[in-house]
């Protein structure tokens, strides 16, 4: 572990990975690295370190700092006197291996044949991850983690670093995620690749596969936010001039969705977006708790959750789960802190409601603010019981 | 009105429309017809039919029946004893003015130009569907129908043929339906109507057609079905053998929707799918209680369905909907419900509960058989008051 000065100020750099960093399917990875960013101060006794996992198109950006002054996607969580208290903790956010904003993806060169990965991306998993974002928290000297935070596809991959690594967090938080996708969720991500996998397959032009792109952001908006949302914003109302024909703009609320795919396509990459929302399907925490089958499938129920969190090794946990989620609904997030609290993890399970549903850690930060910083104080405190903090939409799985 | 004389048997034929047939927003079809298929034996008295309007894909064999023993959508309720028992009633089902299943739309040749319609098929309405299937029961003979029924779509048809023909129905039966698509339902629509309309606008090839109609199927189902449904069908069930590099085939539940949508595709025509989604979103029953605005737009709250259901002129009405409907939510059924009811109109709403969603009425009809032969049986019966029919799940709204 090659440990590097800790750093007064937020800064973005990249990190080698080891070499070749072996994925867990058997693919290979040569020079690959992840880029990341700090926020706030690591401690001389190094021990104030949160690590943040994204979802699944977020880049290590999560707040704007003196080095890139642009708008981060997290601005209000992490920053001085913020949930990710800034003054307090040293945050680190790493762009997930496979993604398009620095780390290593099918959009970097492969330096074994000079070409752009592309579809030859090696298939990757939700636990590669978590082991390359472990990897830059050891190049950056850290032992032990005061905790892990995630939301979405991040609240996945606390899960399985905390598997991979027990011992390594003290604290784990789980926002909006879900020891596996469940099978609508599954189909729904599977609908979007194929759109976008099959024209890139296919080799065909940018602008199908950007018109794909846009499609397949468009099915993700309407299953991140709640219908009632859209029933408040925009309800029927019509756009103006009226488009008679059919351009696609007779009501607002499909101007609106034009708008925020439109701004998706030119900044995420196809193939990215394609491995990591395969990644997530194929994502399962219960596979922890068994041997691998005979025939290399996985069987309803043959996977055992409660078996492989009674593996882990965590002081608390805290889920987070929201009412209106349509992607990864609430039962799931409760099921989660239920085999968490069961296994002995102290956890809590706070349920929110916002009409943003799968989206609300992103805007309704408010809400999430309270319970997020009260549970990262609690870590390490000398607590005589476990914890037992109420919240007023919430419930201690243990209380 | 010309009458033809009653039919003993189930037949299926055409009908044409008055010439040319004028439509809502200004089109005028030339030599159009309806395709009709009707089960049982029109009464001497001729008051013994009931219309039936049909969801967006569906064609007017609603049953099997001598003439076409192939199997209809609705083959549980249509029949001897069943619901639309064609022992008592002559039902009536057409195939909505611009489908595909015999009645006139945008694959039928434009007597005008001599060319197929396609994309210059004149701007359809819900009300044209209303106009036509009514122009239907006229040349058949029939002054006033025991009952229409409408199911999905259906069921906004015939909010908008009791709107423009009252007294024409004595009963009238919304399953699944709406009085205007929210705004999460015209956003899903309007999504499939872009993969499959900027398609057919960009004179793409039929391939590249058919595969935008697989995947706007596929978002169908996953808005009709609810995702428990799912979960407990497939939940995380892997296909055999494992197809590793992410064909589109990880999960049985991704082998299902493809089978269902590639059934689907060479069934239905693209420009028809387009054109009837649109009049989906765009019908709106409460426009009926209001004068149309200087602007010709719609504005939020400018419409009146109180308005519009002061108008009717219904003896009983009875409203159903399903808990889990994802597309047409509950409240909107119920919302349907109340306002007939304050209306005046002697309504009762059923509320019913199917993981099956907005697709119950298909598949779950045993929850349906008992609260709709009840309701037709009690139109026309001489109730001294109000009906105060309960069902397990139901309400009755004056009650």
């Amino acid at each position: 572990m090659s440990a590097t000065p800790p750093e007064a100020s937020s800064t973005a750099r990249r990190l080698p990975l080891p070499n070749p960093f072996a994925l867990t399917t058997g693919g290979q990875l040569w020079g690959a690295e992840v880029a990341v960013e700090t926020y706030g101060t690591l401690a001389p006794s190094r021990d104030n370190a949160i690590l943040v996992f994204t979802g699944l198109s977020a880049s290590a950006h999560a707040a704007a700092h003196a080095g890139d002054p642009s708008p981060g996607w997290w601005d209000a969580m992490v920053g001085p006197g913020l949930a990710l208290d800034t003054d307090r903790y040293y945050v680190i956010v790493v762009n997930s291996l496979g993604s398009c904003f620095g780390s290593t993806g099918p959009k970097s060169v492969n330096p074994l044949t000079g070409q752009v990965y592309g579809g030859d991306f090696p298939e990757l998993r939700v636990e590669d991850i978590a082991r390359a974002s472990q990897a830059a928290v050891d190049a950056l000297g850290i032992d032990t983690l005061h905790a892990t935070v995630g939301c979405s596809l991040g609240g996945m991959t606390v899960l399985a670093h905390a598997a991979l690594f027990p011992g390594r967090a003290r604290g784990m938080v789980s926002i909006s995620g879900a020891m596996a996708a469940n099978a609508a969720a599954i189909a729904t991500r599977s609908l979007q690749r194929e759109m976008v996998g099959s024209l890139l397959k296919a080799g065909a032009d940018t602008a199908l596969v950007e018109q794909a792109m846009r499609w397949a952001r468009k099915i993700g908006i309407l299953s991140y936010v709640g219908s009632d949302l859209l029933e408040q914003r925009f309800g029927r109302d019509q756009t103006e001039p009226y488009s008679g024909r059919g351009s696609g703009t007779d009501f607002e609320v499909e101007s609106w969705l034009e708008h925020l795919a439109h701004k998706f396509v030119r900044q995420f990459d196809p193939w990215s977006y394609w491995t990591i929302s395969r990644a997530m399907d194929l994502f399962d925490f219960g596979a922890f708790g068994v041997a691998a089958g005979a025939d290399g499938l996985q069987h309803r129920g043959a996977t055992d959750t409660a078996a492989a969190a009674r593996r882990l090794i965590l002081e608390r946990a805290l889920v987070i789960g929201v009412r209106e989620d349509l992607l990864f609904p609430v039962e799931q997030q409760r099921e989660m802190g239920q085999v968490l609290g069961e296994s002995g993890v102290d956890c809590e399970y706070v349920e929110l409601s916002s009409a943003y549903g799968h989206d609300a850690f992103l805007t309704e930060t408010t809400l999430f603010t309270p319970v997020l910083s009260e549970f990262l104080e609690c870590i390490g405190a000398n607590t005589a019981q476990r914890s037992r903090i109420l919240h007023p939409l919430g419930t201690n799985i243990n209380g």
